[in-house]
């Protein structure tokens, strides 16, 4: 089955809603290279580029695509294959009103920074940075209300988080019939937490492989993503304290699935392996994980 | 130079004070193996012990060991060799009133788990879990405040951090003449995060080497770990967000020293690399850290 690809000029959102209208549909089991654009929509191309407060819309998810025969309660499988720039340089700014450190009074904004791709590094001033791209933004049609694709919640959306790159397998509860998957706002690398609001933001052209899991074993309420070491609940909330308390909670599900374990003893199990890692702490709502070991956990579909 | 052994019967506090009294004084350089019982001191046997409350008093301390020349604006490195558990069995519980999930209805607090030793593992129920000690308390007289064994603050105290363990290096600001070590409240295993509010507690012998840092290059506020591959720092405060927004500080601070940068450039480049990690999320004072990869850190001082 040959590989389709699915472009930001087919169709881009910056909402998820509900009731989107898909740009295409594709059979479970369809290899897929969705090209993204960066989450600035190109606004940015020297450090003479500089944004004054956060644009009303970022963050431009390519999409949304429907799978053919996803409904409610299903699981959306999504492999990532590969992630390849598509720019020869990333860029990472501060936006007064935004990011960790915002309003202290040693850090100017706006300020962009350009960082030029040479093969497998980025170049920030004198110092290279390994290419290790993330898809900042990926998720599906929500359940009930819409969020901008600045905000992270149980659809997904704006996870923000370095687990979501090639190797790995992210997985997520289908809320609507079709899925309706997009993503876009790639980094060609990004620091957990993601502090000044931003990775080295830049357009991509991503490989995956798209699958429905039917009637799953375990449903989901929350992004779930799949490293070759860990499976990860992943959790968006007001607060980091919040998304640390959902999060846990997914695991236990997760650990009470496969094991003997009454909430409580997944609950102490869960204090002693792995734990608890920060996505992002900038956006709208914040994002943690809760990291378990592969050894602990089989494929819980 | 003989090792030097100081034990718990020596001397154990169970609150930093800005005015403690060692148990006994060591020259720079030396080589000790302290003996620490577990946070519980002892209170707990079998799964039929259980505890209806926090105690007054956790996470006894062996020590303090004062730094001959040792005085405020040094630098105390403690380079963490060993840790050997001197128990043969951990104990991971639920307190009501205490750990992430605490009031929620599946958790049944108190509860107690033995978590056996056996060999390189321990044994929760048929599951095994990696021994990987971990110190969980460690620190310094403060500057001005005291905080009681459970609290973790800029003099360390109870960071529950998992890279306090063998193999790093952890360095503390000296705000007291002799800066007065103290250490305790060890585990045989823990999650970051540490959910349910202990690991698996357990006595240790830990074999350290400690070296007082005269005039360092950078002043320090709060602690630091260096691991084989990183630089964190170390911040607790009330939120998690607060705790992100001084160690991220102090990680620009490290930067800006090395490096030519101001420190919006030091923050934007923060975004780019390594990260923010979560130490614990359950104590009167959160606790996180961010990791800067040591190609971008030289040793500070």
């Amino acid at each position: 089955m040959a590989r389709r690809t699915i472009t930001d000029t087919d169709g881009a959102i910056y909402e998820f809603t509900p009731a989107l209208e898909a740009v295409t549909t594709v059979e479970s089991g369809a290899a897929l290279t969705i090209e993204t654009r960066d989450s600035l929509d190109g606004a940015i191309q020297d450090e003479s580029d500089v944004l004054e407060s956060v644009p009303e819309e970022v963050n431009a998810a390519t999409g949304p695509i429907a799978l053919e025969g996803a409904a409610p309660g299903d699981v959306l499988r999504v492999e990532i294959e590969e992630i390849r720039l598509a720019g020869d340089r990333g860029r990472v700014i501060t936006i007064d009103g935004f990011g960790l450190l915002d309003g202290h009074e040693d850090i100017v904004a706006p300020r962009t920074r350009m960082t030029p791709v040479d093969g497998d590094s980025l170049a920030f001033g004198d110092l290279e940075v390994p290419v290790d791209p993330v898809i900042g933004t990926i998720g599906v049609a929500p359940a009930a209300e819409s969020y901008t694709t600045l905000v992270p919640h149980d659809h997904g959306g704006n996870l923000d988080t370095t687990d979501v790159t090639a190797g790995n397998t992210i997985y997520f509860p289908v809320f609507q019939d079709g899925a309706m998957l997009a993503m876009g706002d790639c980094k060609a690398a990004m620091a957990d937490g993601e502090m000044c609001g931003t990775g080295a933001e830049i357009a991509t052209e991503i490989d995956v492989t798209v699958d429905v899991i039917d009637d799953p074993a375990v449903g989901l309420e929350r992004p779930l993503v799949e490293t070759p070491e860990a499976w990860k609940s992943i959790a968006s909330a007001e607060t980091l304290e919040a998304a640390c308390e959902l999060a846990n909670q997914d695991a236990l599900d997760l650990l009470m699935a496969e094991h003997e374990f009454d909430a409580t003893d997944a609950y102490l199990f869960s204090s002693l392996v792995g734990g608890l890692e920060i996505s992002q702490v900038v956006d709208p709502l914040v994002t943690v994980r809760n990291a378990v070991p592969k050894e602990y956990l089989t494929d819980p579909f």
